[in-house]
């Protein structure tokens, strides 16, 4: 299974990296968690520059696609190299966004008469593509959740792995980033804001 | 001011870029913030590359040194090239560590009588060391702190910022990072694990 973490340019470190960490601690090996990229490597809104580990055009055909955030979205939107590269399919794909990255399904139409959840900066941008926002961290529906608030990544990787893997693989992956003596408070938290948006039909943990 | 995130091979994503994001938020134009490498560029324990944005030698002049974690921190301590090029001192700096930086810290010399706070993989070999390991996220005596569990790493952040700039920095970092709906829970929480460990001289917010 490939997941690919969208992460261009003026990216947020925390919206993409949150989630590829969290991910990462499910261990399973059949999973490939990448950093997707327009280019070789980018540049975080705060200098950070990370190698790709997949290349955009590779998001059509991931298992897993999440729209990472940053400070250049807005341009991003705008880019038809990135955007005709986005060929994503809510009926054969996960598909999720942080913060700004609502913006991004937003044009592609994935958010069509579905609210969303977004930081508050990206918040009238997305209003403006005609998308609901809601005030909450976590949102989905069928295949497709929104995330919003840089920490909220978590909920957003824990979505993932709850649709993939159970309930237990997110409790056991939440469990060993929380902080020392607040496990159980953040791993409850993060099950409370994903499990009204799980299809009944989730994998049942073994 | 100069905050270096030392940043080894192997290391944890979240404990490296936490720190550095939530840092940022304060937007303050005299702080350099850098990911500080013993190599021109490392990869984390996820295969991500990040370049560096300062080198380990010029740790020994920051202000503020966070010592990130990783798989391999073990190998690090061993490795003359860099414990040598690390000359830390507390009367000078504020020095932090994440999860298994702890150990890097308590070979340093820098926990001697001091408790700490690491995450459970690291935490024999901290005690091995010598360190009185606590069930807690945050704990700071002086100018060294240490945190543990990943997600910790935006209390040591917000330490740094309280005993720079003051409770009404952190309050406005956090306040920005944290998801949507959820912000007062999550400064509150985090303001709570750091009080109890400030000096009654910081710095008060204008």
């Amino acid at each position: 299974m490939h997941i690919a973490i969208l992460t261009f340019p003026g990216f947020n470190e925390l919206d993409s990296l949150i989630a590829l960490h969290v991910l990462n601690r499910v261990g399973n090996r059949d999973w490939r968690i990448t950093l997707c990229c327009p280019d070789e490597s980018v540049a975080s809104r705060n200098g950070v520059v990370v190698r790709a580990q997949s290349r955009i055009h590779e998001a059509t055909t991931a298992d897993v696609v999440l729209v990472g955030s940053g400070t250049m979205t807005r341009d991003i939107v705008k880019d038809p190299r990135i955007m005709s590269a986005l060929h994503l399919d809510p009926s054969k794909q996960l598909i999720g966004s942080q913060c700004s990255g609502a913006l991004v399904l937003a044009k592609l139409g994935l958010l069509a008469g579905v609210p969303a959840c977004t930081d508050l900066t990206t918040k009238p941008w997305v209003q403006e593509a005609g998308v609901e926002v809601l005030d909450r961290p976590f949102f989905a529906r069928g295949n497709v959740a929104t995330a919003g608030g840089c920490l909220a990544s978590q909920y957003l990787a824990a979505w993932v792995i709850a649709r993939t893997e159970g309930m237990d693989a997110v409790r056991a992956a939440l469990d060993y980033v929380a902080p020392v003596g607040e496990r159980s408070e953040y791993v409850e938290r993060a099950i409370r804001n994903i499990t009204p948006y799980l299809p009944t039909s989730a994998p049942e943990s073994p």
